[in-house]
């Protein structure tokens, strides 16, 4: 994990409905027309082993565990993660896009849950290093309007989306934290409006910071 | 878990097969029957969160995991262990004698294993802090005869006996190294006896370190 890299790895943050996997979908189209080996892969999870321990992060009642348990779970499943799909897919040239990063962790668990920032920053140095991302698009968005589309859509996996406006509240704040403090890295969008409209912000944003990417290497 | 606990933690670390859990067994009747509130457990398991991350660790291939996922999922399952079965039990002044904690993880993946002994120190530090064991029983066995032993054992759990001699002789050589780093916890008894015999050697290793052990607080 400590060998230069070739390819370009994009995060997307924000908090729940925000419109990461749409965006993501379709930046990943763009890429791959221009001729980019793309992979989108996704948090917690991404790899057969990471995704077996998301089940046991995303499912069943809120308080199954303690913020450390959570953030070690999750940090586990993240190692995997860059371990199996991430690190192989940069060092053959792709550009990997994935929905959610550390900075989930940071947020979610260190700044808006209980774990706190520095048992966060702690397993960021051990677990992540240097394997940051190149570009970390956070997606904004009133919390109302997230939740909203968030409730829209089904199934089992509503741990996160059930601590409540307040939690959501703090996590739309991390985020906006988080980018101010490494703004070499985060871009922050509005995704309030059509997504298309966001798209082309998404668009640009990826253009100007990351002039190479119009063409593949 | 930072308060004051009244209880008595003892841990019984050691290779496989050295009969870690037929000590534990025999010890715990003994403190029972003089009036104690006994708590038995092992890692890594020992509360129900802990035994679903046990699963992930214990079956499939020797390679399902990098050294440095292992480490983190082993101390996600001691963190549910701690706080929800040990600290909890200790505060109501039982004794909890666990078939492994945090040496194992020192042993296996920080010094035999690739994990490095750094990285098991900060994840020790950041998730049990100053919860250690009172008493440590390292029971010590030459690695064939406990190998032979553990393959005496049926069942799926054979990832870590898997591993060869070789992983096996260092992690025999990891818990002395660990015994005569911290001498005040820690005492190493000669597991190739007979079964009474190690009982008592394990017997007046609880009576002479923690004398108040004999009659119940």
């Amino acid at each position: 994990m400590t060998e230069p890299k070739s390819g370009v790895f994009i995060s997307f943050e924000g908090g729940d409905g925000v419109g990461k996997s749409t965006q993501i979908k379709r930046l990943a189209e763009r890429l791959s027309t221009v001729g980019w080996d793309v992979v989108t892969t996704r948090e917690p999870g991404g790899s057969p082993g990471a995704e077996a321990i998301r089940k046991l992060l995303v499912e069943g009642d809120k308080d199954k565990w303690s913020p450390m348990t959570e953030a070690l779970l999750m940090v586990a499943a993240r190692r995997d993660h860059l371990e199996r799909v991430i690190a192989p897919a940069l060092e053959r040239g792709a550009v990997v896009i994935t929905d959610r990063f550390s900075d989930s962790t940071m947020a979610y668990q260190g700044m808006a849950g209980a774990l706190g920032t520095h048992a966060a920053a702690t397993l960021h140095a051990l677990v992540v290093g240097d394997n940051n991302p190149d570009l970390t698009i956070i997606l904004d968005l009133p919390i109302e309007e997230g939740l909203r589309r968030a409730s829209d859509r089904a199934g089992a996996e509503t741990r996160f989306e059930s601590k409540g406006e307040q939690f959501q509240q703090a996590v739309r704040e991390a985020f906006l934290t988080i980018a101010r403090s490494d703004p070499g890295r985060c871009v922050v969008i509005d995704a309030g409006g059509a997504v298309e409209e966001t798209e082309r912000a998404v668009w640009r944003a990826v253009e100007s910071r990351l002039p190479a990417i119009s063409a593949p290497g």
